[in-house]
């Protein structure tokens, strides 16, 4: 058990929570909570910590674990004993709270592998990398793509992954302007999907339009002036939405890349729908037309 | 302008701010920032606040407020000096500080009486007191209810709110346990919306959907369990959806209130949606059918 904040695993670690670019250096980031370190593909975990007292606590209660979180025992090893022989390491309760990241220490804590994604992983025709599968069955998908141009906020952003995995959207291009997707807001908020649903961020956004509409993709822009409702097109092909930032929408440089401008019919004085209910509504419409 | 805390308009308006109770006594409700403030419909501001920074600000530049908000003319007088005398009242920036509830305050602060509805305001019949109409005209609607079970995130409430005016939803009904529509943050993250779309607490939802059911509306529960998709069912007709708490999903003794399960159809390994994204799958859903 480590007990100082002087020990060399404690600095580095201290030093990933500070430094967004010590975690990019490291091509890793840092997912606390049970819950969330349940979601971790096992093989991507680097290391992980636990506080004394989670140890002391789970140990006696190895079974009860098991039924509170379900699939907990895939991601996180529920015998502390075997654990902290096999790579985890037991902090102090101290120690863990120094490098916690939130003001109640949940007690686990995940230094975890970012994984690289590339464009054919986010069309979707790279199977053996893509983990958007429910009882094992892999379905072989159209392309269903959400472009996000300059989202800001962090829980819009975890929200959208979540929905964008539940509609069976095959990936994520983001401008490199983006709230990051390693923030822990953002993690915590996919609820898991953040290690599943296949993401890159760009330099060059209408470039990454212009790949996807080579691949045949048609590439919709939600937009306040848009022509047709978002019902009257067709998905069932390989489509793409272009979302806007929460307060000023599309830039006009990435809304001209689009092929069709659509709108979401409103009602009443709204003057817009949040960023991640829009792409919700956008993203179940192709999943009806695509079952029916 | 009022320099001193010990005036008694601020000691009432500092009691208001700290207390629930009191609010509610008093049937009011406090809502902050000039963008929030616009939205009011301006015979329900009970008395309006601005900062002594504010005021001589927004008064030598009258003409770039009225475009930066927009319709704000509608709903803040922008020429402060009429304001004072009309009934606006200047604070100093201190004093102003300390009655409000945010960290930097944008210096505006208004006293907004509480509507009451009624059931008939929730189905859409009463035309008049219904704000939810766009470029004037109001539309004649089948009712369109939201039921919350349980919510506790302020921000899903807010967005709910926000997506249900969008959507045309008559109006909405809520738990007595749910978070408060009062509370500053779910305010704000209506963008208004909370001014316009009916809503009633009930301790007893049972009981109102009974209700619902009364008047001839089709009950469907948004389940886990649900046999067909949501998108198999009929929602020309008057319909109300059941949402349920974020972490829980519905209790038992609501669910059985209704008509019908339907569930959303997810892919991957997502257990759930957030609560606001799949309130607005469904309310958009009632607008895509009663559209075509």
């Amino acid at each position: 058990m480590i007990t100082s904040t002087s020990n060399a695993q404690i600095k580095e670690l201290l030093r990933l929570q500070k430094k967004g670019r010590a975690r990019e250096e490291a091509g890793v980031f840092i997912v606390e909570g049970p819950r969330m370190a349940a979601e971790i593909p096992p093989e991507r975990i680097v290391k992980l910590y636990v506080s004394e007292s989670y140890a002391k606590r789970e140990h006696t209660s190895a079974v009860d674990v098991s039924c509170r979180y379900g699939k907990a025992s895939a991601g996180i090893p529920l015998n502390l004993e075997s654990v902290s022989l096999g790579g985890a390491e037991v902090l102090s309760d101290p120690v863990f709270a120094r490098v916690s990241d939130t003001k109640t220490p949940q007690g686990v804590l995940a230094v975890v592998r970012r994984q690289e994604y590339t464009m054919a992983d986010i069309l979707g025709v790279n199977p053996d990398k893509g983990e958007n599968t429910r009882g094992g069955q892999q379905t072989s998908r159209e392309p269903h793509v959400l472009v996000l141009d300059n989202l800001q906020d962090p829980g819009n952003l975890g929200t959208i992954f979540r929905t964008a995995e539940a509609a069976g959207a095959t990936g994520l291009i983001l401008s490199r302007d983006c709230v990051d997707i390693y923030n822990p807001k953002v993690i915590r908020s996919t609820m898991g999907a953040v290690f599943r649903v296949p993401f890159l961020y760009t330099d060059d956004l209408p470039g990454a339009i212009g790949e996807l509409k080579a691949a045949g993709i048609r590439v919709f822009a939600a937009h306040l002036e848009g022509e047709n409702a978002y019902d009257e097109e067709d998905y069932c092909g390989g489509c793409a939405f272009l979302i806007g930032n929460e307060g000023n929408g599309l830039r006009d440089e990435v809304t001209v890349c689009a092929d069709c401008l659509i709108r979401i019919p409103m009602q009443g004085q709204t003057e817009s729908l949040n960023a991640a209910v829009a792409a919700a509504v956008l993203m179940f419409e192709v999943g009806r037309q695509r079952r029916s």
